[in-house]
């Protein structure tokens, strides 16, 4: 079953995925396009709403992030058996997405001066109302989001990661139960040796491809 | 089981929910809160993430209605067996989202001549680009996102309404294969019964009572 994932050489929504292929030993091509060569028309075209990651498994094609990720963790133990315990880590998902989403304006905006004020109130308001929250659903429940890892905390750990790269900072640092979990995935089997082998991403050399477009 | 489900006396985004629970014949407390009571700082300050809906069953809390929407159509043939159609499912659930949370800045903005200018970009951009995607879904998939019914139809009819209701008008209405699940879904026992006992929501009426806070 050839499986292969598209997304950008950066870490962004498509890292969760590659962390649990990595620790769940399933083989894919992981394709990572240079921004300086986006939007390639032809394949933004061809995608169901435009965006990547896309991912394709035997000829099918499937697209948005977390569909996939939870996907590919199926038949592994990062689906809980219980319902209730899935709808928790579904609902912490969607929590993590509605931070995410308060975010991506602020990478967005052209304007240096705008962009500046948005990241203060990121800062001050977003990220303490967020991952104080966090914090206490992972407290709540054994240091996860359901008692026992799932692909939950696998997106928690990537949108983490994805504004660490933004920000330039290790947002996880001022909150415990959040460092405790992103540890825990970055330690893994099949995930730790993925980041040595991967080495760290550079946001400087994106923004400046980027800003050569 | 008692269960119960806590939000506005409005569509957004419970309704799908209560669409799933009527449909799927599965009692509930419909408890409705007035917006001239919001925000309830005790009610607010206990939820997760300071939102609405919130569901609750035997002494236990869920937050997040996407999340609460499938865990109530568990065990019902509402949720694909197969996980590529599961995944399906959840992808497309992923876009109505993203579709949504282009839409609530806009239901937002106090200034009137800005939002003006945003739903006109709403109206030339927004809704032709994510309603044709989501026709061209449903007609590859038989009129459904993977082939049958499941609960993520009920959140684009619910998402569909909860704009209708903001906008004024029907915006299925130029999309068939959105309009004929959504009269599909409109017609099935038990949410049928539901919207004719219910009656139409009156957003004026809710403008109102918001006005006068």
């Amino acid at each position: 079953m050839p499986r292969k994932l598209t997304y950008f050489n950066i870490n962004g929504l498509a890292e969760p995925i590659r962390y649990i292929l990595h620790y769940t030993k399933q083989d894919f091509e992981d394709v990572r396009l240079e921004f300086g060569n986006w939007p390639d028309l032809k394949l933004k075209e061809s995608l169901p709403f435009g965006q990547l990651p896309l991912y394709e498994e035997d000829g099918r094609v499937l697209c948005q992030s977390l569909a996939i990720a939870k996907y590919v963790a199926r038949g592994t133990d990062l689906i809980p058996s219980d319902p209730w315990k899935q709808a928790q880590v579904e609902s912490a998902v969607y929590s993590v997405l509605d931070y995410w989403k308060n975010v991506t304006p602020v990478i967005q905006e052209k304007d240096p001066a705008k962009q500046k004020e948005l990241i203060e109130k990121i800062y001050s308001e977003t990220i303490p109302y967020y991952f104080s929250r966090f914090s206490k659903l992972l407290k709540e429940n054994g240091g996860y989001f359901s008692g026992k890892l799932s692909w939950g905390e696998f997106i928690l750990l990537g949108i983490v990661e994805a504004g660490n790269l933004f920000f330039g900072t290790d947002l996880e640092k001022k909150y415990p139960a959040v460092e405790a979990i992103v540890e825990e995935i970055r330690n893994l089997p099949g995930v730790k040796d993925y980041i040595v082998a991967r080495g760290p991403y550079n946001f400087e050399e994106i923004k400046a491809r980027l800003n050569k477009q």
